[in-house]
Parts: structure tokens; sequence; C-alpha cells
């Protein structure tokens, strides 16, 4: 990862988060387009997603990490993984890039470029499921790093395929992401007033995450460190 | 797996069954809300929970082995890779993190945390479904194990996502999973009265699979192990 | 694979086309059940299909290959990798394994063990479609093996799922579970009158890929060989 | 990809890009034959489409590079791995082949073998969504080949399967797919008149992914590469 400059590395973080918004909207868009059953509309917003992280992470971990999260970007900079200033830019790629995405969807499917979400997403339930959306998001991410970094990509879009569908929230999980989200009116958005709550709730899991999994991690070295 | 101290295993057992029966309990519970077509349902139910094993048990499984499952427990136990008091001790993780699994599920969707289940699954055929869904689990642990470990936990998750559809009882295949879906009564429920046959159904079915893949693998050592 | 002894390759042979046959009529009949739209059923029909060849490919594949199929075991015979005596065995092995699996399948649901068929599945186009689908599957086996052998499990997961849709026939590709599938008047049901022209179509599709694939991937020797 | 002669490579382009549209073809037919979700269509002609680009990658990549698509195969001449002349040859292979597919499809299905598509497609959105498909299909390919080869017939398989739902043209992102499939009037047809403007944008869409992504990936040289 140090290997890349940071204007490579902001740009691959603007560029994944943007391919991933302009995934998550425009395939809510096409999904609620063709059917009435919702629940077909959802896997029609979660096959997409889950496979499109795949890709992204594949193809842009190794310039910045991936990260397309600013709750993730966190959680590495608090770990020593990525300095603060650092960490402060990749977050603003993270949200424009987002914004950017919601935009090129909308624009692919003859809306409006930019509007503002009325879907309310409210209340202790949400939270709790953000909560554990996020939790789960980087327990995965760390313990994969750990035992199985080659994984990781296929580690994280196999778990938002499930999240979307056990947490009550269907798995933001990400900061800049719910951002985005805020700006289309259609089967994925959530209303602007909304998003403190979901962003809270996502750091805290992200923070939980972090504690939890620290102190699990640390019962043995893996073997490249063994010697010490 | 033996570098991990028991506390962090039995965590990693139970934090690993709790997000699984969360992923079942949920899932389902988004899937019913959203559709009135069944099959529809299931697979809201399936892909998830397929999903949710290959990253539970890469994550965890160097803690613990990541049994999450009673039956896998004393089918290890019995091939002595697991001391009769620390299995007892695993099983007792697997249905307490089950439990609350259900409970985090319930909370999540701002449902009662606990509610028994009214949802009958019994009567010979059910039950055959249950030993046939764990023969196949046991069988796939265990052939995975030998011939490519690496793959163990994308095996589990195709198999249970197979599983779901070819058995008749959409493939419990778990005691602690059982016992936990008797907690809840949505979508992947079970009446607390049916537990007994499908336990022992379960475990029927596992250790069928222990000696039919016993002698099946007894015919060659891997290459590792061919120097003796 | 010669690791093994004859009785194992062969309960492996019969074991594997048993959960394979048991899957497909299985599924078949849970998501008939379910829902009244086809479309979802094959769907419900395909996941598990696909799931469980990864599965039982990988599990099984290093004691007998792994064929489940006698298009496959005849065009190994062809290739010298088995001699026709132990063929013979293997086809009688799959074909036993195959009914046996859709007599599991439905006590697993409570149906009558036995039963034939009265679904049509005839005409040329369906016979065409079965030679693709067959040609297909081995040219994916015979392009896995020389190229990828450790994706040839996942090849045939996947290859089938494609064919379940693209195929007009939903991809039988299959003698022995053609015939067993003749046993269940259920979803995935044909009727006996119709084997012949499956058979003949599966077979002569299979051979043409040989012939293809010979021609094809003779063009240079894989690495490991490259010194001659 | 050098050690297999022009002709098998012609054929590995020709008979890849047969299959692959035989199977977007075959699996629009049935599903339309099966439901009258447009969703559920829409799903069952992206999951075929998706498994069956991982197969064809695999196996037929290592003798021509498996490009199935002009797009691609113009990128690669202009980065120096095709001279013209055969990148021409290349893509005559593909067109015929992809036409091929459809009239294999076409007799599967009973249809008659050749028709022009009625479907229209046409209009900025839908331009702007075809040159998105084909920048992410690109990127995909130029990422993954660079961080991580092994994968790159999983990764476009991925890739695919999110951009038939996030872009509003269901991702053609391929010229030849795309004149092939104007020769259908099934669900996954095309107009012949609309062909112009998908290709136009089709081409814009992949040099533009090329001028992105030789900036971007030259951050660094990947480690095998280091000592220079």
């Amino acid at each position: 990862m140090q290997d890349f400059d940071l204007p490579r590395r902001l740009v691959a973080e603007g560029l994944g988060t943007l391919l991933l918004v302009a995934t998550v909207v425009g395939s809510g868009i096409m999904a609620e387009t063709l059917t009435k059953d919702v629940a077909l509309a959802l896997l029609g917003n979660t096959l997409p997603t889950g496979a499109i992280l795949v890709v992204l992470i594949t193809v842009l971990g190794p310039i910045s990490g991936a990260h397309f999260n600013p709750a993730v970007t966190l959680v590495f900079m608090f770990r020593g993984a990525l300095r603060p200033p650092h960490a402060a830019q990749y977050v603003v790629a993270q949200v424009l890039g987002g914004i950017l995405g919601a935009v090129v969807a909308h624009a692919m499917f003859g809306l409006p470029l930019m509007e503002f979400s009325s879907k309310a997403r409210t209340g202790f339930p949400q939270w709790l499921a953000e909560a554990v959306a996020a939790f789960g998001l980087v327990a995965t991410i760390l313990g994969g790093l750990r035992f199985r970094e080659a994984a990781v990509p296929w580690l994280v879009g196999l778990y938002i395929t499930a999240a979307y569908w056990f947490t009550a929230s269907t798995s933001f999980a990400n900061p800049a992401v719910a951002i985005a989200r805020s700006f289309t009116n259609t089967f994925s958005g959530i209303r602007p007033q909304d998003l403190p709550g979901f962003i809270v709730a996502e750091m805290f899991g992200a923070f939980v995450a972090l504690a939890v999994m620290t102190w699990l991690l640390r019962g043995a070295e893996p073997k490249a460190e063994a010697i010490r």
C-alpha cells in the first residue's frame, strides 16, 4: 500500500466508493423498477453489491487498502496503519466519491442528478442493526487480515450479502455510503435527518469490533511473526 | 487452534454461533416481512446463511475450529481432537451464543426479545431429513479437512446452501441452532417440543457420517503423512 | 486417485451420485411446493445443484475422480485414465446411487419412494440442448484439468448453474442422473420413454467435446512438462 | 498465451463468444418463458452469465486470453499485447462466434434460427450506462491482471453480475455480444439500429478505463519486478 503515492490512493478510495454507491443505488433503481415484490428487489440489490465489493477490493485494495468507508479508515487510523491527516483525506475522498456515485446512477437511469431521500430509517432497532452491521464488517476485516488476507475481498462481499438480510436496516455499515444514499429518493435512500443516528451507530459498532477482535486475536501470533 | 487459550476459543464459539443464529433468524424475519412467496423467502434465508458461514469459519476457525455446532464438536471429541471437558464447554458456549443470537435478531427487528415458536417440525420424513442433513455436513467437513483444508469454509457454506433446499426440514443440522430457533416465533422457528426428535436425528446422522467417512478416507494417506 | 482401492472408489461414485440426485430431486420438490412461479422454482433447483457439485467434487474427487456421470466416465476411459472393467463398475455405481438418491429425496418429503415420471422431454430442440449441455460439461472438465485442476469443482458447479438456464432441457447432461430422474414424478422428472433420446444426445455431445478439446488443448504443453 | 498457435486462439475466441452469447440469449429465453416478473427474469439472465464467464475465462484464457470482446481486444492491442492483424482476426472470430451463439440458443429453444430484435435500447442514459459498464469491465481486467491474475475469471464474472443490475442498459459492455444480440427478438435483444450508439459508448468507456488505470496502476511496480 505504501508503494502508491497519496494522490493515487485518494483516487482509488474515491473511485471505489463511487462505483460501490453507483452499484447500491443503481441496482436498487433497477430492482424496484422491474418488480413489485420487495424481497426480490432486495435480492436484486444484494447480489450486485456483494459482487462488486469482491471486485473493487481486489482491484483497488493494493493501492489504497480499499476502505471505501470512514468507519474502516478510522479503525485503521487507531491501529496505527494510517496517519490522521491521511485518514481525513481518505474520508473526504470517500464522501465525495460516494455522492458522485449516486449522481452517476441517477444519470444512467435518466433521473434528476440529485434529490433528497424521503425514506425514514430511524429508531432504536435500526440503530442497533447498524451497530451490529458495522461490528460484523470490522470483525470480518480484522479477522480476515489476520488469518487469510487474500480472502478479504470475498469475506467482505459475502458478509455484506448476509448483512443486507439479517440486519433490519439492510446494513449500510458505512457513513460515506449513508451520506451518498441520502441524495437519492429511490429504493436504497435514507432521509438526511436520519444520517446522524446511523453514523453514530456505525462508529459505535466499528469500535466495539476493534476492541473485541483486538482481544480475541491476541491469543497467538501468526506463524510469520512467531520468532520474537 | 491450540495456540489460542480456552477463554478465547469459547468466546469464538459463542460469538460465531450468535452471529450464525442472528443471520438465520434475522434473514428469515426480513424475508417473510418482504414477500408472500415462500420460495423467495427461503432464498432470502438461504443466501445469507451460506454467505455468513464462509465468513465465520474463515475468521474464527483458526481460533476455535469454528464448530458452532454440538454435533460437530462431539464428532471431533470422538476423533480425539478435543478433550471431553473442553467439548462440554464448547457446547455450552454454542447454546448460549445461539440463544443470544435469536435475541439480537429480535431486537434489531423490534420484536419481543424471546418468544416460543409454534411451528411444527416433526414426523419421520423431517427426522430423516435432519439425519441426511447432518450426515452431509459432517461428511463435508471430514472430507474437506482431509483433502482441501483451506476450502472448508466454502464447502460448509455451499453445503448448507444446498441442504436448505434438498432436505425437507431446510437443514437445521445443528442442535445448538435448533435450540436457539425454538426461541423465535418467526420464519425459521421450531416448536420446543419438536427439538428432541431433531437433535436425536442430527446426532445419528453425524455419527453415521463419522463411521462412513472414517472408512472411506482410510484408503490412502495424504502426501504430507506418506512417510511413517 | 490410484491411492484408493476400487471398493472405496465405487462407494465414492455411488454416494456422490446419490447426494447429487437427492439434491436435484429434493430441491425440485421443495421449490415447486413453495412457489407457483416456475422461474423461481428453477432458481431453487439450480442454486443447490451448483453448490452441492462444488462440495461433492472437492470431497470425493481425490477418491474416485468424482465423475458421478457415465458420459464423463466413458470419456476418461477413452483417454486411458480408466480401464474398461473399472469404467463399467463406475457406471453401475452411478446408476444405482442415482436411483437411491431419488428414493432418499422422496422419503425425506414423505412421498412414495418410487414413481415413474410423466414429464415429457423429447424432440430435436431438447436433444440438441442435451448435446450442447454435455459438450460444455466435458469441455469444462477437460479444459479445467489442463489449466487449473484445483478449480474443477468450482468450474463444474458454475457450468451447471449456467446450463440449467441456457439449455432448453435444463441441462441433465448425465445419463445416470437422467435415469434416476425418470423415477420421480416431480419438478425434475423425465418420462422413461424419453431417456434414450437424452442419453444418446449426451453421449454425442460428450464425445464431440473430447474431440474438439483434444485438438484445442494440444497447442502447447503445460509448464510442468515444458522440458522435453 | 503465445504457446498456442493462431488457429487455436481464434477457435478459442470464437467458441468462447459462442457459448457466452448462447448463455446470455438462452437464459433470457428460459427466464422470460418461465415468469412474468421482469426482475426475476433478469436474475435468471444474470446468474448464468456471471457463472459461464468464470468457466470460459478459466478454461480458454490460457489459450487466447479469453477476450470474447472487441473492446477488450483493442485495449490489449493498444497496450502492445496483440498485433493489429491478429486483433482484427480476433474481432472477426468474436463476432462470428457470437452470432452463431444466438443461432444455437434459438435452435435449442425451437425458435427461428435468426430474427432481428425489435427492442429499443437508445438515448443518452443508455449510452452513459454502456460507457460506465465498459469502463468498469476494462478497469476490472487491468487491475485484476496487475494484482491478482489468477482471480481474473472470477472478477469478470462478478463484475458482470453486478453490472447487469447497476447499469440501466443491463451492461452489454461488448460490441460482439451486442451485434449477436441484435439477431434475437427475445429478452436480451437489441434493435440493429441501436447498435452504433452502444458500440461507440462501449469503446469510449473502455479507452477511458485504459487511460485511468494506466495512470492509477503506475504508482508502483509489482514485487516480482521490484529490482530494476
